[in-house]
């Protein structure tokens, strides 16, 4: 396909000039006549001239665009995160492009080579739950190229990073579990590898070490796949004999609570007087579910905000800048998959 | 910030060999001795060279990227119809890049600048509310770059373009109000130039002509914003005598009808049994809130695979091809905001 952007060139061609009167006239160099400046600008704006980004960032090497990847932008998590990175990017005139991995390590491989290969300024990376290998990101840092990791981090790389705190949050979800008089609390998580599921297991396991209950092995649940293991794992759970059966169970995020809550249902068990659930995120759909979900709430679009402010202080201070993690406090909201104090 | 990434240049130093040839040997090009080319392959890799895109889109003016700019991601439509362009372009081998316009027109112009400043292959476009001027995405026609227009599309450009039946969507839904008992039926819309609310408009209207209700200009009501406005205006058709009071309100969009229901709640007024409530879209949330919205669901997923499969045929056929207008069928979803039949 003929791509017939106009150029410097045909500028130069349409008044009769030096392609490098064009480009000084454009570039506002103060030994162009005015009035051919003047023409020049003009003719820039009846061709519909753009500069030609591509070529400018070979020389300046700046777009002012950054580049975001989110494992999934239908998650509200992350379209609020996004908002609040497009909010502050733009107050600092930065663009942003957004790709998703769709949880594919495959995909976010393709995602940071696209992004790179467009030279975004910096580069926004919350992790899909499949990435156990950290070279793609290295390779960014080694060229140079910012990166700020936020919500799915790892120890592994000396980046930026803004994370809620996890731990905590879970700490105070399981906590209000025991409070309510359920002992036998299960935890369901994600991979063994995955950092978020296990900072919030140190926070499950911290609250029962804290309430003097022995934590079970056999109802610490960590799921591969997050889609439909969750719900199998829990069925299995609910086969176990009475007294070994869970009464609450605390899932790693909303989405994995709300598919167990519509099973529950399903199976006619009720909410919370046969067992509690309480999930992580607060997704909008949770208040609204029957029952409405007990949850952690992060502060998303904080974490998006906060992620470009800690791009804008690296950039602006490259020489001194040391690799900080942003910890974001959550929020528990309490409300009817859990029982009454 | 320098810039690192390895370059052609860096591999001919390294090898003391001239940059041509090194050039030559990663295009493959038959010229090149087998032992060399092996060399430069292996410090290719070495130093983790990457061709650099944005040169190489100078020569060979192809991406493998697309450019999609939607309203809001966080609106589950856009998110969905995203999840199918993604499918559906990775299957043809391109990545995808995602802008959002937050309904600004301004936001929009500069989405459009920044990814054909990319040189992006396409660009896929859902209009924000309040563009009422073309010229922006004129300009990328102008330049040859194909544009495929979804859902907020306008007869003012000649594209290929995915829309829903907008028309006979709106008169299924009035038509079921009207089948429940509903006489005075309020049409609460967007902006006057805004594409999909004028064609639900005519569907609701030409519902109320089939069924002999003639329409009362009070109940048809254009809202330029979309967040507050809606809720002011049904709140004053609420104030309107008795018999001159709706019976019924059809909301221009699923966000909308969410809004106004929990004002309803607010104010103690029964759905459906003091108002019946439809909306379009079908948000997940809807089905879950109480009571759970009566709506018009729209094959968000099929659109966005369908933009991407209007791109392909005029990237295969370029000379033959006529921007065509796919249009998509909707499902009428009953739930508990209406009344029962």
């Amino acid at each position: 396909m003929k791509n017939t952007q106009a150029t410097i060139r045909d500028i130069a061609i349409k008044l009769n000039i030096s392609i490098s009167t064009v480009s000084r006239a454009l570039r506002g160099a103060p030994d162009v006549n005015p009035e051919t400046k003047k023409a020049v600008l003009e003719m820039a704006e009846r061709l519909h001239y753009e500069p030609n980004r591509v070529a400018q960032s070979l020389r300046i090497k700046r777009t002012n665009t950054l580049g975001i990847i989110v494992p999934e932008i239908a998650l509200h998590f992350f379209s609020s995160a996004i908002s609040g990175m497009q909010e502050e990017a733009s107050h600092h005139g930065y663009s942003i492009m957004i790709c998703q991995s769709l949880e594919s390590y495959e995909t976010e491989k393709q995602n940071v080579h696209m992004l790179a290969a467009n030279r975004v300024d910096g580069l926004f990376i919350s992790m899909s739950s499949e990435t156990k290998d950290y070279a793609h990101i290295q390779q960014l840092l080694n060229k140079n190229i910012p990166v700020v990791l936020f919500d799915r981090v790892t120890d592994s790389l000396q980046v930026a990073k803004v994370v809620v705190d996890d731990h905590d949050g879970a700490f105070k979800a399981v906590e209000h579990l025991i409070k309510t008089g359920c002992r036998r609390i299960a935890y369901i998580g994600g991979p063994l590898t995955f950092y978020i599921s296990n900072q919030r297991k140190r926070g499950y396991l911290d609250a029962l070490k804290q309430y003097n209950i022995a934590p079970d092995e056999e109802l610490i649940v960590h799921c591969d796949e997050l889609h439909h293991e969750p719900v199998e794992r829990v069925k299995r759970l609910l086969q176990l004999p009475p007294d070994k059966r869970p009464d609450a169970l605390f899932c790693l995020n909303d989405p994995i609570a709300l598919l167990v809550l519509q099973m529950l249902k399903e199976q006619s068990i009720r909410v919370p007087d046969d067992i509690s659930v309480v999930g992580f995120t607060n997704e909008p759909v949770s208040g609204f579910i029957e029952p409405s979900l007990t949850t952690v709430s992060q502060p998303s679009h904080e974490i998006g905000k906060k992620a470009i402010e800690l791009f804008i202080q690296q950039n602006q201070d490259q020489d001194n800048f040391i690799p900080a993690t942003e910890v974001m406090k959550t929020t528990l909201v309490v409300r009817n998959s859990t029982r009454k104090i």
